[in-house]
């Protein structure tokens, strides 16, 4: 249970109905009932209400939910509204790939710097913001106000790194490294692991033949 | 429940022995108890003897694992010796990225084609695999004995080009696009949904502030 009472449960599906809902307002629709959300989303229509209890400006009682009120009031319990300035340390090509990444910005965080320890990617330009070296992270991190940093480096690098990231005061770290990161409670790590996801689709289509 | 008997929770711990493991096997240990093996990956001794007693043969009561057979047994397990040939369907960024990822050959997926609908990016070369027009898509899968596909376009194409793509043979799609894809249930699909796991990362900073 997080501090502001909302359960675990419900915060792993608040992207998804923010998903939904700007598909929504995408096609737009003004108003949406719960069983036709739950149609949509495959949850059941008694979940779609319990979790959007949450969100008490947005429905009306068999009128349905406002779309737009509805994105807005997620969206502001996400935080897509606050911003935040990120760094990419590690700037192969997945950290090069994360830096074009345009959905940064729509959810609030912004590309500052990018870092890494390779003299030939040092000073390339990657959607505006140039590759620095990785001796000058520390630094950076204190003058730009930085609070979150994408981790994209081999794994072998990824547990010092961390530990140099939550002594410079980055507070999140978005872990690419395939890696399990030892870090004190009050960092948050929210984890990518893509060679664990390629093994369990590996092991689905062996499984499956 | 998969059909050879093994649970869900336990095929989803197994990348992360796999991984631990080729680290000891790294390290130069040959043998480890489930003890010691508890204590590296947070997970309690009674739970790692529980999850190895599918490898009969790495293991001895009172002597520990064999470090190199538990590699090879899990891999085996996983399917990380059987190859696969793979395709990246979205040839920007993400997809060039993901075609550079060296995992792929260490999990048995053979990178055999890219495709993109963008003529600026039609015939460039990543790694020796040359981004070719999405409408050679279906023949290729066919002429090559294609069963995987990474899917990394924008959401409003994906659904339309993982039904081409079942149509089409393939059987397993690793969907990179932030859209839930709807597919008959003998296609195996594994979700990497990046925006989420960035909204989650907003909301848990935002919480903790």
């Amino acid at each position: 249970m997080q501090k502001n009472g909302i359960s675990n449960a419900v915060i792993r599906r608040l992207p998804k109905y923010y998903r939904q809902i700007e598909w929504l307002l995408d096609e737009g629709v003004e108003r949406i009932s719960s069983s036709e959300l739950s149609m949509r989303m495959d949850i059941s229509a008694s979940l779609v209400r319990q979790d959007l209890n949450w969100f008490p400006g947005s429905g009306v009682q068999g009128h349905g939910y406002d779309v737009k009120n509805l994105y807005e009031e997620i969206g502001h319990m996400i935080g897509v509204h606050q911003s935040h300035n990120i760094i990419v340390v590690g700037a192969e090509s997945l950290g090069q790939a994360l830096a074009t990444y345009s959905n940064f910005e729509k959810y609030g965080f912004i590309m500052t710097g990018m870092f890494d320890v390779n003299p030939r990617l040092v000073g390339l330009v990657c959607r505006g913001v140039e590759i620095r070296p990785l001796d000058h992270m520390e630094a950076f991190i204190r003058e730009n106000d930085i609070q979150i940093a994408a981790l994209t480096v081999p794994p072998k690098r990824a547990v010092e790194l961390a530990a140099r990231l939550y002594r410079a005061g980055v507070r999140a770290i978005w872990n690419f490294a395939n890696a399990d990161l030892e870090l004190p409670d009050d960092m948050i790590v929210e984890n990518v692991h893509l060679s664990e996801s390629l093994m369990q689709l590996s092991f689905r289509l062996n499984a499956s033949a």
